[in-house]
């Protein structure tokens, strides 16, 4: 049984589990509160009582964060301010044991240095923040998948060993793999569009990629979970925008329902559930809405792309034009981007990038699925060998299609309102990090 | 709209796109069946109708493989075998174009060698069969997942990049990071027990492990996908078991619901939902009941795991003692097992092996989590600084807890009784296979 369990089972014998979350040994009497994934419950033992004497002494040799396995009656006492509820020990048992004083205080970080959270990750992860951040996670993936199998999806595991090293060699690792060498995947791409390609229709996959990117910003690491999406038979990118706003806003509304009060409480952060279609609007116009409304003004030859500032300053435009905190750009210049992109007749990308609370989480686009046009778009970006294998997925028929890809540490950061992938990782990967 | 949702618009003017599956061009009349990812549809064209002049030389230059988009008329034609519908088109359009020859028939791959299929898997991927497959391996998952999620399980990603090589060195790849070297995770079983000893109860996790074995059998792949479960506050190594057992009886009814007629039909396998307790057996008690029943003797010093013939018997004894297709066996000498599977007091392991259909499909156990009891039991094994990070965790606390790994591809294997790993993962990694 749970500790959230508990609240059907007044005045009935339970047994329960979990860390010593706190002691308070009095004159009379002693007070452990139990925690364990769900909640907390006080355990009240009266030391008058002869029957507890065994008990008493091993809870004055108990130590905080050792684990404990509780027998007792479950009372509802309204005076207690832990649930209204607390046990009355029949018996205790030590199930492991807190060797000694803990490296920080996980309960207040505040001057904690990140690098000694993470050395002991361990400890930091038992915080109510990141325990409440890890199942809020899991359940926006979770809401997340379940919106795309009800509508016909198929989750894959594609390779992230690579015989070529794929879009841009400079960031990628290098495996020793047996007498040759191997490349670790930066992403599914490739290889959601050869599923596409051998007519799976609609794909997914929730996997990690890695990217051998020597910086130490906010949003960067070596290794971060991808949640990919890719499918076939649409009309254009406009199809792409509206399945991933859809998507959100299912998954937004699932994680709302369930842990919308704990976000605001433990986060102080309200979630909003967005309205669809998620507003979109195209380069050009955003920058001169920005110079127009809020005074930004940048130099043309940055405004081929948004500019961390820029970025920024979406968040405020969407809320401010749309009433919305998602924003859609579209328009971007076309040689700046992937060469599988796509183009349509006049050059124009068909592709965009997804704005939520002034941060970019996701690129997308409708993909070149015609062989001739995909193989100029490759050799006009000086792309040989390594797409070549690539290139063939389009030999023999490939419907048209297009995708997106979302940073599910990312998600989660813009989610909580919290500064750092450092925080969002189960555990960090950058380039001076790789323990525990 | 998917093939599969045509039969609720009879009648009805649609739009369908997909797969040109077969072209019969005969005097009066052009037949093409079209295939998307959900079904197959007949498109039916009267040569002799003015209107359709253009369309007619359309297809005469069509090419199978290609994918076209059609819109017509839905209708419902009970002599038509293909569904008992056919579509009479107004538009055809060609959206992509197969350019050639098929590098072999995917239709009929009895002659073809499987690494020719792997060689061109985005074609080979393209067979009724391996549709299907993958459609229900995504299930299988998806509905082993959500069984978690009812139970209270939170889904982690733990990181595949290591700074030691874990458990054995000899297996696991190294990675160029930066100036340091990296090793590829071979199982994220160190921080799924991470997990838990920082409180969050029940974890799991679907991801790639990678294992640097230089063997070529059908049971082995250098990369594959792991279904990982670990979760705290057990009795002992039965709740391990009984909960492996409901999941994956949880997911094969929902995927014999879902696909049960389709895997008769397309594998000729029945999947049969079992029956829950799984039956438990002693390893020496098997070896004792082989050699009554089927005469299988082998030496005692054989006797310390399962042999494969052994293990092969199993499913006969499984079927013939307990009318199950499912074993769990019990009391492998402790020993012959990784240092963090729990012993009990008489040294007996909580551990347990899987089998199903004469295969192993899960090693599982309760973990030593009293920090005394693993750090001894690393040093025994003579485990140095390796895991010197692992035994830190139980340092401050962790409560009892069990798991075990299933490989997600292996078990597509005996569900559809496949004969190889090559064939049930997207794409097979082996010592001499990184491509495509």
């Amino acid at each position: 049984m749970t500790i959230e369990e508990l609240k059907n089972h007044y005045d009935e014998e339970v047994t329960i589990s979990g860390f010593v979350d706190e002691i308070r040994n009095l004159k009379w009497v002693q007070f452990i509160v139990l925690r364990d994934h769900t909640s907390k419950v006080q355990i009240t033992i009266e030391k008058s009582e002869e029957s507890n004497k065994k008990m008493v002494e091993l809870v004055n040799d108990l130590t905080v964060e050792s684990t404990i396995k509780v027998t007792g009656k479950l009372m509802e006492s309204p005076k207690v301010k832990l649930n209204g509820m607390e046990i009355i020990p029949n018996t205790i048992e030590v199930t492991s044991k807190n060797e000694g004083e803990l490296p920080f205080n996980y309960k207040d970080t505040s001057t904690v240095n990140i690098d000694t959270r993470l050395d002991y990750r361990y400890i930091d992860l038992r915080s109510d923040k990141n325990q409440a951040m890890f199942q809020i996670q899991s359940n926006l993936v979770r809401y997340m998948r379940e919106y795309l199998y009800e509508n016909g999806f198929t989750e894959i595991h594609t390779p992230k060993l690579l015989g070529a090293a794929s879009e841009s060699g400079s960031e990628v690792f290098e495996v020793k793999y047996f007498k040759e060498k191997a490349y670790l995947a930066q992403s599914p791409q490739f290889y959601k569009q050869m599923a596409l390609a051998s007519g799976m229709g609609k794909v997914f996959e929730v996997a990690p990629c890695f990217r051998a990117e020597n910086s130490n910003t906010s949003r960067h690491a070596t290794e971060f979970t991808s949640f990919d999406v890719e499918f076939a038979y649409i009309n254009d990118f406009n199809d792409v925008m509206d399945l991933e706003a859809e998507m959100l806003k299912y998954a937004l509304e699932k994680v709302n329902e369930k842990y919308g009060e704990k976000i605001k409480e433990l986060f102080e952060t309200e979630l909003i559930v967005p309205k669809t279609p998620f507003p979109k609007m195209k380069l050009k116009d955003i920058y001169k809405e920005l110079e127009e409304r809020y005074d930004y003004k940048v130099k043309d030859e940055e405004k081929t792309d948004l500019t961390t500032e820029a970025e920024r300053l979406c968040y405020k435009l969407a809320k401010d034009k749309f009433d919305s905190e998602f924003l859609f750009v579209i328009d971007f210049p076309a040689d700046k981007r992937a060469f599988y992109h796509m183009r349509d007749e006049n050059g124009t990308l068909q592709g965009y990038d997804l704005i939520w609370r002034g941060v970019e989480i996701t690129t997308g686009a409708q993909r070149e699925h015609r062989y001739e046009h995909i193989v100029k778009s490759a050799q006009e970006k000086g792309l040989g060998e390594d797409v070549k294998f690539y290139l063939e997925f389009f030999k023999h028929g490939c419907p048209p299609h297009g995708g997106f890809a979302i940073g599910v540490d990312r998600l989660t950061m813009l989610l909580l309102g919290i500064p750092t992938l450092k925080e969002t990782e189960f555990l960090f990967r950058g380039p001076n990090r790789l323990t525990p």
